[in-house]
């Protein structure tokens, strides 16, 4: 953890959930993944605290991991989150709940072996992949005492964990910030949506060597996801297995105020999720949709989030065509206060529609760069929220026509 | 009107507006669209009656000639319907308004040169094409005058007046209902989506020749496009344009009853409705989506609409992959009652989840034809409804980013 030199913040992505200290990550390839690549992550808290806590999918139909993890974390206290990508493990019953359970349980074992006194209460537990099929538990429990024993025996890599829980991702993500008061902040994420995305669903463990209590975990943790991963909305699907973990170790034995703590898990979310944005199914173009002027922020995140999932919008931003009238007519569906008469557009910063009515040049406005700006100024009110989303391509189709076959 | 033959109702595709007694509609070109194809269509009723009735749009976004025709329909009485594509005459501010108000009044002048004594608070005027831009009114207002030249020197046909509202559309949607009691409605529709579709916007004209006012009008069109229009979702846009508008003549000098009224009008907005599916930008395939044993038949309506806007869900239709798995994620975002261990779907007749779990072979089920069913049983009640909806292709994608350019 030579990176942090006293007095600065810094933000490096070539680490991840193994930067705080009192850490130990890796990922190995357990064969649940027919293609041999990596595909179950271990993230192990050494201590001195286990506090930790989560945030979980919306949906009413939940994974069994998601199931265990929200039981497991009821006492605030997690000492390792193992993790697998090729199955969902959901909408598998009550033998899919008993497989979380076991996995859990064998991981606790292999732990307590290896001498870290460990329960199943202890472990969450985090699938993404394809849904209805009962994972290959002779592959993961088998994995869950190859992947022990490589941690154990020194083979750990943040790196490798990002990597074993990539399913459509075509890179991994993580991060860490280093806070100039000497404690740090890391985490690796996958996926391609918000919180509550698509179904290549999106797993999060974040990291932290600061002393916090749970209570203190899940403040930063609740206001962080909301500002970040509840923003991110690629395809407007809410997956069934969405987790994000806050794992707190103690080991820098420095105790930041709440503020930093909040600041700091801001800060690694909001990379992450830029990071989601970047990976996301069949980008092509990063697009954030910023609603300003609106009577109070829920309206103006509902408004953003309306426009984000609409598909006129999005297939004419894949086409960089600024056909703001799509806009005009995605808002004005939202339910929020508005009166057409004052709403104003701009696309990268140039007035496309002023009043509710189209401003000249609009239609030449250049959206042929990957990134692009829309901004919604509903004229009734001062709040602003801000929603990342990506086009709607030919890849997108692509992708998810095949996803399963 | 020969095809009638008593006792017997029927369904004829070849017959549209005209089809009534008391209707003459036309379609020309413009000059509207640069590609010189018919755009502009009129329907006139001869009366002797001219009770009318329209339902529209519910986005707050509204086009000029939307809030030009709801203005009329406030006295419940119509002589013509004038219509444009080439151009939606959306978000065009004051001037675009009286644009519609001019068009109107030319249609009333016109028409009244030729002896048909018109006001325009008697012309409804619907408009569809590219939002944002003011029509050419040099080229409408002459095109006015041309159209209603041709209506009354006998120059009428409802093919062409269908023909004339079509934008991204490959057919023209018609549909004449034959009552065996010796009246009719016919009806002519554009678009690709529900009563509040997409961009290329959803107009309707229904004529009948029954007696009826404009109460019983209102009824029977706003129960049929609950269960039709409503229902029809091709990508959950929402239009600025939606308009659909039922004249009666009374030419037939029949009174059906209120029911036989509903039924008629129901059946041929269905029929229209399918017209519309089976033309949806880029459909390759027709899906409905039926929920069953719901709490409340709104439940239904919600979760189905939900499931049909899902975009992952849509992606493997257009697969045919029997991802089950998407539509479960689907429906546990519907705000609705539901209990996942309860939720079972068939494709095609097919189980493929049975109490929330996976059914065997459920991963071969055929769904390589263009006609796909997706049945979702909730399993909490008795209620049920359908979505008409597509699945989302390439075709859809090449065809929403290049609409404007």
């Amino acid at each position: 953890m030579t990176d942090t030199s006293a007095g600065t913040t810094k933000l490096i992505r070539t680490q991840g959930v193994t930067a705080p200290a009192g850490f130990k990550a890796t990922g190995i390839a357990a064969g649940i993944k027919a293609s041999g690549a990596l595909d179950l992550a271990l993230v192990f808290n050494e201590g001195p605290d286990y506090a930790a806590a989560g945030v979980f999918t919306r949906n009413k139909v939940k994974a069994a991991p998601v199931l265990w993890t929200q039981q497991v974390l009821t006492t605030g206290r997690l000492r390792a989150v193992i993790l697998n990508s090729g199955g969902a493990n959901a909408c598998t019953g009550p033998g899919g709940f008993q497989d979380a359970h076991a996995t859990a349980e064998a991981v606790a074992a292999a732990l307590s072996d290896w001498g870290s006194e460990t329960g199943a209460i202890e472990v969450a537990v985090c699938s993404t992949g394809l849904i209805g099929d009962r994972l290959p538990m002779d592959k993961v429990l088998a994995g869950v005492t190859e992947i022990v024993h490589e941690m154990a025996g020194g083979l750990t890599g943040g790196e490798e964990a990002a990597r074993a829980i990539m399913t459509t991702d075509t890179v991994p993500k993580q991060v860490a910030l280093h806070h100039a008061g000497n404690w740090t902040v890391g985490g690796m994420a996958k996926g391609a949506g918000m919180l509550a995305p698509s179904l290549a669903t999106m797993l999060c463990v974040l990291t932290t060597d600061a002393v916090a209590d749970a209570a203190a975990l899940d403040r930063a943790l609740r206001r962080a996801s909301a500002l970040t991963f509840d923003r991110l909305d690629v395809d407007g699907s809410c997956s069934t297995n969405d987790t994000v973990l806050l794992l707190a170790s103690g080991a820098s034995e420095i105790t930041p105020s709440q503020d930093e703590l909040d600041e700091a898990v801001l800060r690694v979310c909001d990379d992450l999720c830029a990071q989601l944005q970047a990976d996301a199914e069949g980008v092509t173009k990063r697009v954030v949709v910023t609603v300003t002027g609106a009577a109070t922020e829920s309206d103006a995140l509902t408004a953003a989030r309306v426009v984000a999932r609409d598909s006129l919008v999005k297939t004419a931003l894949f086409g960089s065509d600024p056909n703001w009238g799509r806009v005009l007519a995605a808002v004005g569906m939202a339910p929020v206060q508005l009166e057409p008469d004052r709403i104003s557009v701009s696309f990268n910063g140039s007035p496309v529609c002023v009043d509710g009515v189209g401003a000249p040049g609009a239609r030449e406005v250049d959206l042929s760069g990957a990134d692009i700006d829309v901004t919604i100024d509903l004229g009734v009110g001062s709040e602003r929220a801000s929603i990342r989303t990506t086009d709607l391509s030919h890849a997108y189709v692509e992708e998810n026509s095949a996803y399963s076959s």
